[in-house]
């Protein structure tokens, strides 16, 4: 008999801790691979200023201070609503869900695994875009689902062959054990890349279609937003779910404002509402209710749109610096070629298969010991694909400043053409 | 094929659910029942002052914006260790475990989740005492835990009987299923008991005898251990397991400092260090930093350890009051006795059989509706028994000041009164 639970066996070798591993065996390096957001963006005075006026009221301090409920602080759960009307054009009442379907969290991750937590058992199917959020994975993984994935293109996850996989699995009589597609719709966690708007609409159309002996739901992941630099617009898939049955929408605080205040949180239909709570309670009876009252303030003073404008800009440069220092760099090397995202934290370069990006390959090693900078590889993006592509990586701007954005750039075109150059293909082509 | 995971089937209809509605329906009632603190034992100045010192220095204050880490800010885990060793009353390097055994989670309540998320597989089993903690009953319900009660005295957890249902577990072949062992060591939640000295020490020895094919953990929940009004002191379940091997411990922050800062903690046996730390990383990647790193400054600066004597002096009052208001008020009905809890925040009656406590019971609804005064039916803190007594009751003296629990208590006495009287059997004495 094991003395951990499956679930602790499932949850075992997460590429996140050998990341760490690798930041802290090598101080040095430049991290193009920590999801940390821009120190520059925190709102040090903001936060400040919000705990001096809810603490200034002795009264209001000592309410902030106790417990609060399990779904989380009303008055940020109604806040939320008005955000979320704000982002889809619609106003507050015409929402169609009830503050009670509105659960706040620590952080969206907590809201992800709670979604899974409720709707997978073992041997469980849920479809992901290849390649997706690969924490993601790593819960679903500790939940022993079976993932499979659906390619994606330039457009985000590919809907016909989506279709096509739910017939498959239907003829294969798999059909009920599909409970969940997970799809992050606005630049997505690797790629940058946004779900199209019809793809969006076929999305909802395809879980509707395909829930026939349970319900089939769209986890939709919207973590990032808020975080688009260019000035198009696109309504959600949750947007196209008009009786809010089949999408569940996730969304955070922590990249628009603070990661460390940690709140995020989801919108549930309403057949999940009780199990997401329970679960919740469970879990740890709410998150803080001092740091969701921090919110609230933040958002009822009108502090909060500003605060992301400003996110907005600092980001849009150093996305525009990668950009400038992949073209320079990197844009020489034959077979190196990335995706320009329209927003998010993340740039998605492929380079020659012969360059193996993956923890064992070359590339991660010559990179991280001899060029001083680090990378998320694009092989653990992908769930339930047998043998994944080797020659790609996650890029993230988020952390680091324009300068060091460059020199990051610079190092890693300096280890791949390194790579390259004692390659076999390379031998050949030169011997 | 059901739509909700099995787990999110087992954790339904929980008794806090059930509370808290009734708290909405009812909201004039004196609760008894909630198991918040009270709020003059809030902190406001003192958190004040933490986050101006934070937030005052911008670097330092961007760091606690940012992300932490999984398993928690480094220096409160060092921190802990000190507060632990002083507790103990050990030097911090002879504590026998590293800063990585020690986890931060939101609240002791996801510490007590995570453990039974690493170990429990549906079907294994947990023994706990009889009466205990009915929001872990919940959690392991959640996770498809078989609960078997142990029953306990005026002493807690009677190590002779656990002895004795193990023997008779590994007779049925059942023995490679114990997982664990829980017990709120200091002032059980509900009755106030605190587990004795020998019986703690015996504990150990047992989970160690039986652990035959796999470990059986101790999971020691300390969330009272600090609340304590006499003057005597008792060495920790943890301290009789010298290796560190067979005993998890969790505490918090919630009771003695704030719960709307939400951060408890535990300690590990380094067997279950990597698996606590991925189970952590799924749910949530780390609780709020923020708030680690004000209890962090509230520690270094000294502020903790007068705070936690207020605290107690305040709940002391209170418990006083509440005792002397059950003598003046309770101690003629016959039949009605309790426990006289040394610390923590519960006091544990009961009442004659004819009075059914439960939710569905008469006292419960005379009590709501006509006396105004809610408490937690005694029977929800039953694990694992069939027919759970119905004449108890968990009176909860944390959150109503001195003049409401004496209003409370003579609310309650009427209730219990007015129940008698009309019960067959007062009316069979009377008729």
């Amino acid at each position: 008999m094991a003395p951990l639970s499956r679930r602790a066996e499932w949850s075992r070798d997460q590429p996140i801790s050998f990341l760490m591993q690798q930041s802290v065996e090598n101080p040095g390096v430049l991290a193009l691979s920590a999801g940390l957001v821009d120190p520059d963006t925190l709102p040090v005075e903001v936060v400040r200023e919000a705990v001096d006026a809810l603490l200034s009221d002795p009264r209001g301090g000592r309410s902030a201070l106790q417990y609060g409920t399990t779904p989380g602080y009303l008055p940020l759960r109604r806040q939320v609503r008005s955000l979320l009307a704000q982002l889809e054009r619609l106003d507050p009442d015409e929402l169609g869900v009830g503050d009670d379907q509105i659960l706040l969290t620590t952080g969206s991750q907590q809201f992800l695994s709670i979604v899974g937590e409720v709707l997978v058992d073992p041997g469980d199917i849920v479809l992901v875009s290849a390649p997706t959020y690969f924490a993601y994975l790593g819960c679903l993984n500790g939940l022993g689902a079976r993932t499979i994935a659906v390619p994606s293109d330039d457009q985000g996850m590919q809907t016909a062959e989506l279709d096509r996989i739910l017939g498959e699995l239907d003829r294969q009589g798999e059909l009920p054990r599909v409970k969940l597609i997970y799809v992050v719709s606005w630049f997505e966690n690797p790629t940058g890349i946004s779900l199209s708007v019809p793809r969006r609409k076929e999305l909802v159309e395809l879980a509707r279609r395909w829930s026939r002996a349970q319900p089939i739901y769209v986890l939709e992941d919207a973590a990032y937003r808020e975080l688009c630099y260019e000035s198009d617009e696109m309504p959600s898939v949750w947007s196209f779910d008009r009786d809010r049955t089949h999408v569940i929408l996730a969304q955070t605080f922590s990249k628009t404002f603070s990661p460390g205040i940690r709140v995020g949180f989801g919108v549930v239909p309403e057949t999940l509402r009780a199990a997401a709570a329970a679960r919740k309670g469970n879990e740890d009876f709410g998150s803080s209710n001092f740091n969701q009252q921090v919110i609230a303030w933040v958002l009822e003073h009108g502090r909060y749109a500003p605060h992301v404008d400003r996110v907005r800009a600092g980001y849009r440069r150093k996305r525009d610096a990668m950009l400038a220092a992949a073209d320079r760099y990197c844009s020489g090397i034959p077979g190196v070629h990335w995706v320009r995202p329209r927003g998010g934290l993340y740039v998605w370069m492929t380079v020659p298969p012969a360059v193996d990006t993956s923890f064992r390959g070359a590339l991660f090693h010559h990179a991280t010991r001899q060029n001083q900078v680090m990378y998320v590889p694009g092989d653990v993006c992908y769930g339930g694909v047998a043998d994944p592509p080797r020659n790609q990586m996650r890029l993230s701007f988020g952390v680091l400043d324009v300068d060091r954005l460059e020199e990051a750039i610079q190092r890693l075109a300096c280890g791949i053409q390194a790579v390259l150059e004692r390659s076999p293909a390379a031998s050949a082509a030169s011997g």
